[in-house]
């Protein structure tokens, strides 16, 4: 029987008994009770999906306290930053809520007969939306509520009018059943069935690996590191039906910053950016890890002064032991592929120190290890010689999630080769602040090419991440009592 | 050196002189020249992207007696399909460029900022649309217009702003060639670069391999077997940076038929459906492969119906020898499988005779070698006990192109039982008619869960087949010369 136990992020002590993690008899039956409540789930309409939804951000607000406490306490995140997630997580329930009611992604496509031959002439069609099923939902590690049981990914999936079986991350699972047992009271009070949202638990990869291969189970979706992402991605595809697989992976989002804007206002964003950085001890999938500038006088300057900020930062316990470790590894491997440190504190103890180190754009093209992601508070100057060495850099870390573009402000040829650079590989451009910090809105894009995401067109973030979770199907010559049921599926 | 040989499709004969397969270099060479030509065509504007693909669709129809003349003998699809075949063509080529023209897809979400601290709060965003890049074209067999070098991937991805190359199909090399030869003199007069059109060919796996690895291609797409574009996408998965690969693949197309419409017009579908198996030599992937029916006196009567009109079948000859083979050989693996032969007169020569063989449903759910697909004129009739039975085998079947339901023409539990096990499980629905032909509609769905396609939320037909080749970005905080540009990329 394979155990799971919870830790204090901040002592490393262990924190309550053993848990047991759930069995191949227990994953079974969390998939097959998905699958059964699925069946009624599908058909539900708007406002039964609406009701659901704000009732779970309800009842998340209704136990705060003691939520925020247990999470802190199994993460060291900080009650001031677990109480804002509590909130985006309550705003997203509602958002989603919202969309639910309001029904816009579940409109048809109407698509009436044309008379005659092909290729004018064709049948009557209409383009519907239709829910994928049971969705194995994989919960990030460093958001204990909005990445994780109560996060965007259940939200989307249930107004979607799919089910969940969840599988909660071994770095808070106190935290995670906790949730999961307010939501399941929720389910209990509206007459849902229990298995709409289920959840399992393990440490190792034999829990997420046998519910990523059930055969019932209909998508996937995954908040974590590239490696850990690319192993279940693997999974589905190997499946005799391989299924969607929606991964939002790591990222080392560059900050291009030209010599302009660095010469009017560099002091201010070198404090702003090594807030960035080392906010929330850099266990943002956003995090500044890479900060292109070129060779200049005002570069030199903004440097010195993001290294002296960035080594006044005094970042928090990391989440856990092992990240903790993989964080000072990444960053003597930075060191041994060649980059220069300059703010390389290195401590013991769960809080690591902030890194940062330089390389020249020519060194960084060329070496691979280089553009690796190192989760936590570090960052890599990479210098260029020139705007178009600035857009090869670009080019050679090759998908991420944000690119930042500070000094665009005015329209050139250089302006227009940094903006064709940044939105070939990210899925977010900025052209002002810092990525940390992922608006839950309408427009919203977090997911882009590989190695940040696994399907680059899809969004975990903001309204269209619903839209992972249903397929289009065209209905030729549907009749009318099918027809007539617009908006609302079969 | 590789050869490539063309062959008269009626008669086995070698046609013209041997070609050579692309080298290496030119692949290379025309990936590099297609990521050089994208730099221009990706900030293209609606009108030039509209031009280009109507002087296409002209340069097909001007040269259309020759064109239709060798693809016949490339083919062996006959003259009336073909001259079919070659206006959808250009029917597709003009509804991309009304696309491009209009700008729908490439409309930005507009997201202004909202005061406040989040989560309601957030700066100005804007959803826009980003072209991949040069695009991997990998051309079918069956339709060496529509499906091929300037069929509906072509033309959607010049629309949505991408370049190709083009892997032109071995089975119709001259015609891809002659085609090709047209294209480039449409890009010479309208002064567009030759490498937004570049095309590779070969006869073996090489150079379809060579081209999905090349590290410039941002994305492929491919319509062809489950077995050719599995191995594909396994190329595309295991570059050292995936890329979005869109594969239409092999497909069963259930069609169920209810006792009551078979006692009504009985006679007048099995006419309908024998010629729909047939057609083309069956050679479609929309092509009906399985019939279910249940047991009752009146789906006696259609399956017998059924035999006799399919005997009397005379389907033409198929594309290639190796098809030729693989269909006899299918066929013989489903008798093998356990299938009662019913229309069973195999023949030697180019030109196959139908198959139809009856399993019950039992046995079908339970042996996958049913499942197969037989690419030429086969079907197999499944007999279902109950409604609920029938939902069962479309489950077995777990991913296809089309299901058509017959009889569901009025609202009851049975009727939704089979509209929701039909959506679940393919890309189109239809309650009337077969599903050969695949209308060029707005609201068209070619695409299903697996093995069907590899990407079942996106389409190869139809207005949606755009969106395969861009990919949304946001944003953020972008500057006044920038958001000016509304609808047209930077």
């Amino acid at each position: 029987m394979t155990v799971l136990q919870s830790f204090r992020a901040r002592t490393g002590e262990p924190l309550g008994a053993p848990l047991v993690a759930s069995t191949p008899q227990q994953i079974d039956a969390a998939v097959q009770a998905a699958a059964e409540a699925f069946e009624g789930w599908q058909s539900s309409d708007g406002a039964t999906r609406g009701a659901l939804l704000r009732a779970l951000a309800q009842a998340l607000e209704g136990d705060r306290e003691a939520l925020v406490a247990l999470a802190d306490d199994e993460t060291a995140l900080g009650t001031v930053r677990l109480n804002g997630e509590l909130d985006r997580t309550a705003f997203q329930l509602r958002r989603f809520a919202d969309i639910a009611e309001r029904g816009v992604p579940f409109a048809w496509l109407d698509d009436p007969a044309v008379p005659g031959a092909p290729p004018a002439g064709h049948p009557a069609m209409a383009r519907v939306q239709v829910p994928l099923g049971p969705v194995a939902m994989f919960s990030a590690s460093n958001f204990p509520f909005a990445f994780s049981v109560p996060g965007g990914d259940t939200a989307s999936a249930l107004a979607a009018g799919c089910s969940l079986v969840i599988k909660a991350h071994a770095g808070h699972p106190l935290t995670s059943q906790r949730v999961h047992g307010l939501m399941q009271q929720v389910l209990q009070a509206l007459r849902l069935p229990a298995g709409l949202i289920g959840m399992v638990q393990g440490g190792g990869n034999e829990v997420g690996t046998q519910l990523i291969r059930h055969p019932l189970i209909a998508a996937g979706a995954f908040t974590g590191s590239t490696r850990g992402g690319a192993a279940l991605q693997a999974e589905a595809n190997a499946r005799p039906r391989p299924i969607p697989f929606y991964g939002e992976l790591g990222s080392i989002n560059p900050v291009v910053a030209l010599p302009g804007i660095l010469a009017a206002k560099g002091a201010e964003l070198a404090a702003t950016l090594a807030g960035s950085i080392s906010l929330g001890c850099g266990q943002f999938c956003t995090s500044p890890g890479v900060i292109v500038v070129l060779d200049d006088p005002a570069s030199d300057t903004f440097v010195a002064a993001l290294s002296t900020a960035l080594a006044g930062q005094n970042p928090h316990a990391m989440l856990t032991t092992g990240m903790r470790r993989a964080f000072e590894a990444g960053a003597k491997a930075l060191v041994a592929a060649g980059a220069r440190p300059l703010v390389n504190d290195l401590s013991d103890g769960p809080a690591p120190r902030p890194f940062l180190a330089q390389v020249d754009a020519a060194t960084f093209i060329e070496r691979a290890a280089l553009h690796d992601e190192v989760f936590g508070p570090a960052a890599l100057v990479v210098r260029a010689t020139s705007v178009a060495q600035a857009v090869q850099v670009l080019q050679a870390v090759g998908g991420s999630l944000t690119v930042t573009l500070w000094g665009v402000e005015h329209d050139s040829a250089e302006a227009r080769s940094l903006v064709r650079g940044a939105t070939a590989i990210a899925g977010r451009v900025l052209f002002a602040g810092v990525p940390t910090g992922v608006a839950v809105t309408a427009a919203q894009q977090h997911g882009g090419p590989w190695p940040s995401s696994t399907q680059p067109m899809t969004t975990s973030v903001g309204d269209a991440a619903l839209n992972r979770f249903l397929r289009p199907v065209a209905l030729q010559d549907a009749p009318v009592w099918l027809t007539a049921r617009q908006g609302q599926p079969c």
